[in-house]
């Protein structure tokens, strides 16, 4: 192919085809390979999103993660694992990049904000012609979706891990006029314990698959259970005008 | 025309038109009218961003703030001229929307992050048909422009604007994993120091004009002097791949 050969992790969007960027869209064109990460039996949802402007016959890598559930990230045993399966991974990349193929590493959102291919990033990077290009986060879109203003003029806004301990949630959350906390799943009683500490519990807004077709949300409060979604989020609006 | 009267904020990215997702430029197709906030006397950016998308002869309505230097948000003045600013732009979109024309409001960015849109969208929304069009937001386009993973795994992630006092802004730069700090300016010198309180200086990186070919990046470290935009953003990077 023409493209020099060089590695280009592409963010494509939050999950509706449609919020893909037009560079994305150009650089699925141009590529000759494109690679994507996904669990182990499952579809990669970014290809998922891509797949209508990926060229037919183009070379594909999968990139299977090799654990399927939520582990403990410094168990010793998971980090091994892990570190291997990107090492793998970068070795795969480099390959088609030694042999002058340029490589799309397609990612969920934005690629160098909470994304699998910094993982290639800091270990391909320095060697090979890089690119990176912007995508819309999967946060965006839900707040999007819900129509909620989620930070304005001096706001401190943070992101949190539903991972972290509850009192630590509970002093960030007091501490920041707006929030999202993501990796939701079986951390939900226990961020809905810190938001009620917090005194925020009554803003939060719980979404679910915030930018496809089936999106779920909802006040916090109101939902009756605590069954969610690792991908869930909750969001805290930092803004709100009184008039 | 055809479409429905409604309000749609249409997030057009950071700044390269090649940014802009497909679902935009649908929507800046279709619609009656189209809006933007820029300063008095100044193009507004968002508008240079989509111009090529804009339809020949389609209706616009130029929002002009009343004001174009940096002013201490919470002084009167200030506060009680730009929101009957916000309310008389409020009225101008509810007059086309009344007449059955539908209106676009572009926004740099994402138009719920940090976003001139929202002033509209808590003032409307409730009255008509609205939708927000999630962008890729400036910050996103300023990692990737540098090419530096921001946040990872259970990291967190901090905006904090540089107006804040400088106690604040260290105590919050040396809570968090990964920050960005917008609003630089004159606040350099101040945000400077106060990574430096926070141990945070040496992994600090200062971004200008960020998707724009020609952007300026260095270490702030790096950075001999203390001028700065408004606009300029500094990147503390939370996660860095040891090996």
């Amino acid at each position: 192919m023409s493209a020099p050969a060089r590695m280009i992790g592409v963010g494509v969007g939050p999950g509706d085809p449609e919020l893909m960027t037009l560079k994305a869209i150009r650089t699925l064109r141009e590529v000759d390979v494109v690679a994507h990460f996904a669990k182990a039996g499952n579809a990669s949802h970014a290809r998922t999103i891509a797949a209508a402007h990926l060229r037919p016959g183009v070379t594909e890598l999968a990139l299977r993660y090799p654990v399927t559930t939520e582990s403990p990230k410094d168990a010793p045993a998971y980090c091994g694992k892990i570190d291997a399966f990107y090492q793998d991974c970068a070795v795969a990349v480099a390959a088609h990049l030694d042999a002058h193929r340029s490589v799309a590493v397609i990612c969920e959102g934005d690629p160098l904000f909470y994304g699998s291919y910094m993982h290639l990033h800091v270990r391909l990077a320095a060697r090979y012609p890089t690119e990176v290009i912007a995508g819309v986060t999967g946060m965006s879109g839900c707040w999007s979706a819900v129509g909620t203003p989620i930070a304005q003029g001096d706001d401190v806004f943070t992101v949190l891990p539903g991972t972290l301990p509850e009192a630590d949630l509970a002093r960030r959350l007091a501490d920041a006029d707006a929030a999202v906390v993501m990796k939701i799943g079986r951390n939900l009683p226990k961020v809905r314990r810190a938001l009620d500490r917090a005194g925020r519990l009554g803003r939060a807004l719980y979404v679910e698959r915030g930018t496809m077709t089936d999106a779920v949300m909802m006040r916090l409060a109101d939902k009756p259970d605590d069954a969610a979604p690792y991908f869930a989020v909750v969001l805290v609006p930092g803004w709100e005008k009184s008039t």
